[in-house]
C-alpha cells in the first residue's frame, strides 16, 4: 500500500480523498493555489504544498507544478479528484514516466474513452446499446426510408457538417420523413455547403441515467447501479438519485451486467461511469467518464462501499474487495450540490462564510470544503459541497433531504439552497416523474412567473 | 398518525426526536425550562413552551407542566426521551389519564422491569437467564456445597441483610467455600445483626452487553441484536459499539430470539434494551430499560432502522415496519459520547461554546445540540453530542472514528475529545478485548501515571 498519496484537486473533492487516506493509514499531501491558503483540504491534509497563483491553469492544472509536489513530498501517488487532471491521458503518462501512480484508468483507457467517435464505436463493439442509426452518411431518401424503418420512429436527421441546430430536423412518423429529409439536406447545403445528412433515432423526453463501474484492471469488473441525474441546468447536474426512480431490479441487473462485462473485457481499472439516455425502457449510450463522479456518495450509501478507498486500493494492486454477488442496493440515497451561487440567475456568489452549520443525525452525510470564516475564492468552480441523504426508501430519502435542508445554514454567500426546497414541493420531483428537460423548464417557468 | 407531539426532553436526545417528527410530517413541540430558550430543540422545533425555571424538577420533570403544555399546544402524544420522565410508570398513567399517547411501553411494562427483583423473576420466568444462585438463604455448610456445586464455581457468598461490600465472600473452588461460607455469615451477624447467607455465580471479568429490542404490543416482538457497552466509567457508558466484538451471529441468534420471544410472552411494545453481563459465553440478566437508549444509533446504522420513527409509528397503532427477517447486520458501528467534562477528573465544564464545526464525509453521524455561538447551562447532564461511525468492519469503523474525531472542533469547552484518542491508541480497543472494568483501570493508570 502507498505511503504517501497527493491529491491534485481542492474543494470538497479533496477532502473526500483525504479522508480516505486517513482511514487507510496513508500520509496525505495536498496542493493549493495562493487562493487556496486557507482552504480546508490545505488544513486537514497532513502536509500541504503551494503550486502556483490563482489561476487554475497556472496551478490546479499546471503539471510541472504537480510533479514537483510529488518528488518534494516524497507522495508515491496522485489521486486526481474530478475535472481538472483527472481526464488528461498525456498527465496520466507524464506520471507514469515519473515512476509515480496513478490513481484512476490507464492513460489507454481516458483516451479511448475521450474521444466521443472512438468511445461510441468502442461501446457498441462491447455490446453496450448506443442510439440506433445510419451507418454514417444516408445518400438518398430511399435509403432514408430504409434506415427510418430500421431505427424506428421518430427520428432525426442531422447535417453531418452541422451543429448549434441548424440542418436538424425531426420526422415524428413516416409521413414527415420525406419533408425532414430534404429540408436538412438543403438546410446543410445552405448553411455549410454539404448536403450530407446522417439518421438517429430521436429520444423527446429521456432520462439521464449512468451505471457506476469498477475495474480490477486484471479483467475483473463490477457494477454498482444507476445513478438519475436528469435534473440538470445547462447540462449541469444539480439533485442526483440512486437507485433511479423508474429502474428495476431486472433492468438493473441487465444494464448492469453488460456494463461490467464491457469493461471486464477491457480491462478497465478503478472508477468510472457510463452515461445513457433512457426512454421507454431502453438505454443509449452518451459518453464514459473515465474517473471518480461528483455524485458517487449516492452509489456509496445505497451498496455500503468506499468508492475512494477502492480506487486506493486497485490502483495499488490489491484485489477489489467486493465482488458483483456483494452488491445489493439498500433504500435510496440523494445528493444535491449546493453551490454558491444567487438565484434566479445562478450567478456565481464567492465571499466570506460567516457560518457554516452542517445537518445531524440519522442518514445525513455533508461533504463540504466550508468552515465558519472561509472565504470562497472567486475563481474556480461554484460546488462548495453536497448533501446526501439515505433512506430505508424513496419517500423517507426525500423527507429526510427536506429535513435535513432545513438544518443547514451556510451564512453569507447565496446558495442553491432554495432551489431544493422548490424541487421538493414539484411533483415531478415527489414521483420521479422527470427527464433531462424538465428542470429547464421549471426554471423557466419560475422566472416568468 | 399523529399530527403533533410533544418532547418532554431536551439536549440531543430531543433533536433527534424532532428530526423523526420532521420527517413523518408531523408538527413538534418543544418544552424548555427558562435556562433553556436559545437551546436547538426549542429553535428546531415548530413550536416551543418554556414550562418552567433551570431546576429539572420545577420543569423537565415537572408533570403538570407537561401536561398544560400539552393541552396548551394540542399535541396529541409525548415522546419522553431517555432520562426524565421516560421511566416513570406513574407518569404515563396520567398521560393516559389526559386521552394523550405516551410515546413508549405501558405503565405497567414499565412498573413491572422498574422493580429490579419484579423484573428478575419476570425474566426468570420467561426463560432469560440470570445469574445462577440459590433461591433465597442457604441455611447450612452442606447445603452451601451442593448449590456451590450446581451453580460452578468461582460463586459468591452474599449475606441477605449486607451491602457495600461487607459480608461478601469470594469461592474461588470447593476447597475456598467453607471459610468463605462462614466468614461471610459471621461477618453478616457481626455488621448487620444477621448470619443468613445466599449464593451467586461470581463473575470476574464480564462485558456489558445488551439486546435491542421492540415490541408491537400485540404480541409480536423482534430483536436488533447486541450493543457492547463496556466502556464505563463510574457505571456512565463512553464509548459503545454494535455488533458485540466478540459475539458471533448464532450467539447472537440465540440470546436475541430468547429476549424478543420473552417481550412477544408480555406483549411489550415499543424500544426497549435488555442488559446482560456477559462472561466465557454465557449471558447473565441484569435490568430492563424500558425506553430508548443513548446509544441507539449504532443499531440504527447496522440494521439500516429509524428506531424514533418506528417508535412513534407502534405508538399510533401502526404495525412494526420490519420484522425478524427483514433484520441483519450490515458492518459495525460505534458511537462516543461527548461531555463537557475536563479530563483527568470529568469535572463538568458547562460555558459558551464559540465554535463547533461537525466532522462530515462517508459513514459518520453526528447527534448534537450544539452550535456555535451555544451556552451550555450548568443544570443538565453533561452529554452535549454524540459521535457515530459506521464501517464495513470493526477496523474501518475504528479508522472513521479517529479520522472523525480529528475533524470535529468544539471550542470554548473542555470536552471528553481528547479521552478517546487516548483509547483508539489501546491495545485492549484496537482488539475489543475489554470489560466492564478496564475502563476505570485504564483512567486510574493513566491518572497515577
Amino acid at each position: 500500500m502507498f505511503s504517501k498519496i497527493l491529491i491534485a484537486n481542492r474543494g470538497e473533492i479533496a477532502l473526500r480523498v483525504i479522508r480516505a487516506c486517513q482511514e487507510m493509514g496513508i500520509a496525505s499531501v495536498a496542493v493549493h493555489s495562493t487562493a487556496d491558503s486557507d482552504a480546508m483540504h490545505v488544513r486537514m491534509a497532513d502536509e500541504a504544498i503551494c503550486i502556483g497563483p490563482p489561476s487554475s491553469t497556472e496551478s490546479y492544472l499546471s503539471v510541472p507544478a504537480i510533479i514537483s509536489a510529488c518528488e518534494i513530498s516524497g507522495a508515491e501517488a496522485i489521486h486526481p479528484g474530478y475535472g481538472f487532471l483527472s481526464e488528461n491521458a498525456a498527465f496520466v503518462q507524464i506520471v507514469e514516466d515519473h515512476d509515480l501512480k496513478f490513481i484512476g484508468p490507464s492513460a489507454k483507457h481516458i483516451r479511448l474513452m475521450g474521444d466521443k467517435i472512438t468511445a461510441k464505436d468502442t461501446m457498441k463493439a462491447l455490446g453496450v446499446p448506443c442510439v440506433p442509426g445510419s451507418d454514417g452518411g444516408v445518400p438518398d431518401f430511399e435509403t432514408a426510408q430504409k434506415v427510418a424503418a430500421e431505427v424506428g420512429f421518430p427520428v432525426i436527421i442531422k447535417a453531418t457538417a452541422g451543429g448549434g441546430g441548424r440542418g436538424m430536423k425531426l420526422a415524428r412518423s413516416a409521413e414527415d420523413l420525406e419533408t425532414a429529409f430534404r429540408t436538412a439536406r438543403a438546410e446543410g447545403k445552405s448553411n455549410f455547403g454539404n448536403d450530407e445528412v446522417y439518421i438517429e433515432r430521436y429520444l423527446g423526453t429521456p432520462r439521464h441515467i449512468e451505471v457506476q463501474v469498477f475495474g480490477d484492471g486484471q479483467g475483473r469488473a463490477v457494477h454498482l447501479g444507476e445513478r438519475d441525474c436528469s435534473l440538470q441546468r445547462r447540462h449541469q447536474k444539480v439533485f442526483e438519485e440512486a437507485p433511479g426512480p423508474n429502474i428495476d431490479a431486472a433492468t438493473r441487473a441487465r444494464i448492469g451486467k453488460v456494463c461490467a462485462d464491457a469493461m471486464a473485457n477491457i480491462g478497465y481499472s478503478g472508477a468510472g461511469t457510463i452515461e445513457f439516455l433512457y426512454e421507454n425502457g431502453e438505454f443509449f449510450f452518451i459518453e464514459m467518464n473515465t474517473r471518480l463522479q461528483v455524485e458517487h456518495p449516492i452509489t456509496e450509501a445505497i451498496f455500503g462501499v468506499d468508492l475512494v478507498r477502492e480506487q486506493i486500493r486497485v490502483a495499488a494492486g490489491l484485489p477489489m474487495s467486493f465482488q458483483q454477488d456483494d452488491l445489493k442496493v439498500n433504500g435510496h440515497a440523494i445528493e444535491v450540490r449546493l453551490n454558491a451561487e444567487r438565484l434566479p440567475n445562478f450567478a456565481p456568489c464567492p465571499g466570506l462564510v460567516n457560518t457554516f452549520h452542517a445537518p445531524g443525525g440519522l442518514g445525513v452525510r455533508v461533504d463540504s470544503a466550508l468552515y465558519g470564516g472561509y472565504r470562497i475564492p472567486p475563481y474556480y468552480d461554484s460546488l462548495i459541497g453536497k448533501l446526501i441523504v439515505h433512506g430505508r426508501d424513496r419517500p423517507e430519502a426525500l423527507a429526510r433531504l427536506r429535513r435535513a435542508l432545513g438544518e443547514l445554514i451556510i451564512d453569507g454567500v447565496d446558495t442553491t439552497l432554495p432551489l431544493f426546497f422548490a424541487l421538493l414541493e414539484q411533483e415531478a420531483v415527489q414521483t420521479g416523474e422527470y427527464n433531462i428537460h424538465w428542470l429547464e423548464k421549471f426554471l423557466a417557468e419560475k422566472l416568468e412567473a
